[in-house]
């Protein structure tokens, strides 16, 4: 964003004069401004109205007394563009383009023209329901909306109108700062939304909700800011599958990507994602009532042992740690609880003290203590209105609790097992006095952990920031090289390959003497990017006889897969022996996300595990070394059950030069894919290799 | 259940008459009978209260006119035994124990007292919240209540108490039939109710928390009779981790068990499983509203691009199928639909035609025909209280989609993507017309997939009811076979082990030679279970040089591992081939399970990937293959990537001749494991084998 822009789009977010301009769809923008209390000027501007909802109508907008901050903009497409031309002359802040009938109908030139008319304002849609401001009470919104705020919040940007309006008509008291409706991202996109809610006093945590994003080095500049200034962004990324990524491309023009990349984006820049609706609504509560915990040790508490033990089955499966009671803390515990009591963390206090503060605030803070806590969490599924006589033991202990960990400064939540089991006068006395009303015994629980994943992220990042990324390249026409020729080109960058030359069939024999038996027989051609399905590899040739052997029944079927792949080229090298462990590696550059390194399991396991893991370039030693450590096939690498070991360091070492190198070619080398590499105890083999160059 | 303690059951289930016994609690679960609109018989029975919320008191048991179908029992544990010795002796048909201090508190005694005072009535509990019937509408519940029934509904059976409250407070619209608090199970257990409610005609579906089953033969026969009635169970498996395992034993005494061995237990009865209490009530609602599809392919109707592309997300993670639009229907559609619009499974048929009924009901019947649906949802998050002017046209839409399913005779959903958004009338509405009103996204699709299995399933099973299961037998001391003496145990019934010989250290030359170079070498030993990490296996020995030099590397190690575990017994095997996969085989005798099957992926992969599966025994070949399918490692066996394939005929059936094996066995073997066994184009070999007896 331009400084100009922005300070247009403070204009917006924060007006003090709203134009709405144009009818039925107008008129409930200015319904939903009052229903905000918008205590600012208001105009509307309507040809044939005398008024909207009581707002008197001049009848163009040359009438306009003053250039207003924020402009409410619903007319037929086709009169955009020219308004928008007299809204920008005129020195408008910032628009809402309510009006559809652009990038997502496939008319790309109509969305061109609306952003040059645009110039320097700030313009949320086309295609969107708006924009609401919870702190200062103004919206420029399409849609009856509900939400509100303690005078802070999220700040919410999505790609569907629809999800924005069903967040602000969810009914769990998630504070509010700011909702955006995103659309069509012509002039402001999800970059923008974030860069400038980073800078934000009001805003507590931000979260996205992603279909595609459109310059990622922004969104990774932005999320660092808000990484530095410590606001959690939560992102909540659809567009997946093959149909939603089809979807996603008509319903708002956006690409929806690989979520390996975006993955892997999100992890670069401590972004948390999730992939539910309600466990985005539930992340960005917590963040926001109670921030994130110092470290990963958890006190939990229920009235209730099946609670406690669904507490506990939850936290196991995603690392959450419930520490255990500290041996010389059991019998301090053991005193403060009734006798059915198990000390235990999740700890069942148990009904005889229930309800009862001056005996349960001595066993939160005991336990607490007892257990090292750094967040805690009580289990409390209220009763229904109408039912609920016996409330007021569940508000004694609620503050109990509170209380507790206020003492204790530690993060508190409190949670209904079933979402619904919290009502609205409960989860708005929790916030006031601090703890967080959490909704769903798993989406709490997993909160919890993204929270804490979270502030450790932080960390590490605030101690090396990352490099900026690389602008991606769009795709040329790829060409291959024989693999022959990639590992040369590997071996030049000081990679290691197996000992091997490149021969005719007549000379094959020579050279395979020369090399040593038992050898492996290639044939080389760039119509093979398959060899081993084509037969165009021959393993563990332990003689002469054998080797011309191979050299005819690889002809016969290269010849059956493809007549002109047949080549007179063979690449004959050493057997690799037995390595500690196999593994993929790929380099490649994606347009959008520019240079990428893929780590995993190498040989079958590639497949069959699908254990792979993305980081983009450029990425730091640790990065890799974090990577190394994610992947199933890091235990062999460690040296599985008494096996033999890597040389974890030199691994990585050898990865990174080759990031490196990649970089450097970038121009030139579109992509390699390294699988098998053969890890051995001190060194690596590119037992295999396949690199694409740029023929454009 | 004896068909005397069954007769009980009904009278308790569908009590004539009720005696509450007690003082304050008691009087609580008068307040309940009476909310519930119980209009039978109610006396009341207390020594020192002149009546219990008005119910006149007589002052001992001795006293009551007649004998009750039912007592709600709530005095001192101390009082119990004497207490049922005197209403069983009455004629009381049965009893809610809510007190507590039995097996929970580690009283074993007390609790086996009590089971011999119940006799042949009905006993729930002890420690236990009770049973609701809301079918009759009678109650014997310890705390206040809520939930209701259109007639017919879910009965649900907890072991936890406060999660059976916490249900009946949701705000959810579950049609509940009946509601049980198991509590400790001492006389009526899981396996009880669930025969009782299968046979049940106001029951569609049967939702079972479990902590531990006690009675796994029972629950199979009773989970069966329920599959045959066309009666869903679906099961909240909880107590899975460590922590929570020991919390289950804590708080109702009871073991949760191995969390494999209750999924293999689920898969081959037919049993839904869910890991989350929001799943288990939006599943147990899908099926009691609308019950299963008849097929997988499902039609799936948005009025956003955003909610479309959730709904192809989360279908395509789980595996639903939203069928592509059939070629020949698509301009039939597109006539149909907005220009805007464009034509996909899920469909956003967009807001131009939202909320008319006349165009969107041709719509939803076109585009249910051009996919060939099977099952149908719609997406609408209701607007919240006070802020729905708009409500109408989601009820013109909801109302067409209704008569649209109808009219295709499929079952229909309604879906909020927040599980809030979908109001108590809508919720009720929907119900009346036949919808199911879902709350989730995610849950939806999860409840439609798994009714979707679940009704396969049943179909495999009515064609192969599963032969009844073993009964589990108590763990003996184990002793352990050596591995040449395990492999002869498999040999003599048919299992191919490599050609070997047992020699001593100074003949192992002479047994090398015979059996031919390479051989592998290991040291046998009873006290050599992990032989690799021992130092106690040398493979690929070429010659009879390194014969003597691995011999004595494998004194020295193995002295140094445990010096009692040297022996002067080598085994000396040729080498097995390399594989077209490793697997790795278990059989053994669980306590409660009776025989299980393990089959995963072997040799290193075993801890690396785990992939694994169980089947219980006695199984049958198609149970067997399916497992085999369900595996990752099944893609190598049937060649993966040109590789060579197995003939997974032949491994099935020696796996089958296996568990043969092994049932006939069991007396004396308690567990085999060959890991790995090597997998090849046309045989299978045991390269190692550990077989452990019952010395009791």
């Amino acid at each position: 964003m331009t400084p100009k822009r922005r300070a247009n789009f403070e204009r917006l977010l924060k007006p003090r004069s709203i134009a709405f301009i144009g009818g039925r769809d107008a008129t409930i923008a200015v319904r939903e401004a009052r229903r905000r209390g918008f205590a600012g000027q208001m105009w509307a501007v309507n040809p044939r109205r005398t008024d909207l909802k009581g707002v008197p109508c001049v009848p163009c907008i040359a009438d306009l007394p003053e250039a207003p901050d924020a402009v409410y903009l619903a007319i037929p497409a086709g009169g955009i563009v020219a308004a928008l031309g007299e809204l920008a002359e005129m020195g408008v802040g910032g628009v809402v383009c309510f009006s559809a009938g652009f990038k997502e109908t496939g008319d790309a030139a109509a969305e061109q023209a609306l952003i040059e008319a645009t110039g320097d304002m700030a313009l949320i849609g086309p295609n969107c329901y708006g924009l609401i401001n919870y702190i200062d009470n103004a919206a420029l919104w399409s849609f009856e909306h509900g939400g509100w705020s303690p005078g802070y919040g999220a700040a919410i940007v999505t790609q569907s109108g629809m999800f924005s309006s069903d967040i602000t008509m969810s009914a769990r008291s998630l504070p509010l700062a700011y909702m955006v409706s995103a659309g069509n991202q012509a002039v402001l996109g999800l970059e923008d939304f974030l860069d400038a809610f980073a800078d934000d006093p009001a805003v507590r945590a931000i979260g996205l909700h992603i279909e595609g994003l459109q310059d990622i080095p922004a969104f990774e500049r932005a999320a660092l800011k808000a990484i530095e200034r410590g606001v959690a962004v939560v992102a909540l990324k659809t567009g997946s599958s093959s149909i939603g990524a089809a979807l996603t491309v008509s319903h708002t023009g956006s690409l929806s990507g690989s979520d390996a990349l975006y993955e892997a984006l999100f992890a670069r820049t401590g972004v948390i994602s999730v992939t539910s609706p309600a466990q985005f609504l539930e992340t960005l509560k917590y963040l926001c009532v109670v921030g994130a915990p110092k470290g990963p040790s958890v006190a939990g508490f229920t009235c209730s042992g099946g609670g406690a033990t669904m507490l506990a089955d939850h936290a196991e499966k995603i690392g959450l740690t419930f520490s255990a009671v500290r041996a010389t803390e059991h019998a301090a515990l053991v005193d403060l609880l009734p006798d059915i009591a198990t000390v235990s963390n999740p700890l069942d206090y148990t009904t005889p003290i229930w309800g009862q503060a001056e005996l349960t605030y001595p066993v939160f803070v005991k336990a607490m203590d007892a257990v090292g806590a750094e967040a805690a969490v009580l289990v409390q599924d209220y009763p229904a209105e109408g039912l609920d006589a016996s409330k007021i033991y569940y508000q004694n202990d609620a503050s109990a609790f509170a209380q507790a960990a206020c003492d204790r400064g530690i993060p508190a939540a409190i949670c209904a097992t079933l979402p619904e089991n919290l009502d609205k006068v409960t989860r708005r006395y929790l916030i006031s006095i601090g703890v967080a009303p959490m909704q769903g015994i798993h989406e709490t629980l997993n909160a919890m952990q993204s929270a804490g994943i979270w502030a450790a992220r932080r960390n590490r990042i605030l101690a090396t920031r990352p490099e900026p990324l690389i602008a991606g390249t769009p795709p040329g026409s790829l060409g291959m090289l024989t693999e022959d020729a990639g590992k040369a080109w590997l071996a030049e960058r000081g990679f290691t390959v197996p000992s091997g030359r490149t021969t005719t069939a007549q000379k094959a024999e020579v050279a395979a003497k020369k090399i040593g038996y038992p050898v492996a027989l290639k044939m080389m051609s760039t119509r093979l990017a398959h060899k081993s399905e084509a037969g165009a590899v021959a393993l563990g040739i332990a003689d002469g006889a054998a080797l011309k052997q191979a050299l005819d029944q690889m002809n016969t079927a290269v010849t059956a897969y493809d007549k002109q792949a047949v080549s007179d080229s063979y690449l004959i090298e050493a057997m690799s022996p037995t390595p500690v462990a196999e593994m993929i590696v790929t380099l490649r550059n994606d347009p959008q996300f520019g240079a990428a390194l893929v780590l995993g399991s190498g040989g079958v396991l590639t497949e069959l595990v699908g254990d792979a893991t993305t980081v983009l370039l450029p990425s730091t030693q640790d990065d890799i070394a974090s990577t190394l450590k994610s992947l199933k096939i890091f235990h062999l690498l460690e040296g599985f059950r008494g096996r033999p070991r890597a040389d974890i360091n030199k691994v990585v070492t050898v990865l990174n030069d080759l990031c490196d190198a990649f970089l450097q070619a970038r121009e030139k080398v579109s992509e390699i894919e390294i699988n098998p590499m053969f890890v051995y105890a001190d060194h690596v083999v590119a037992v295999d290799a396949l690199i694409h160059d740029n023929c454009t």
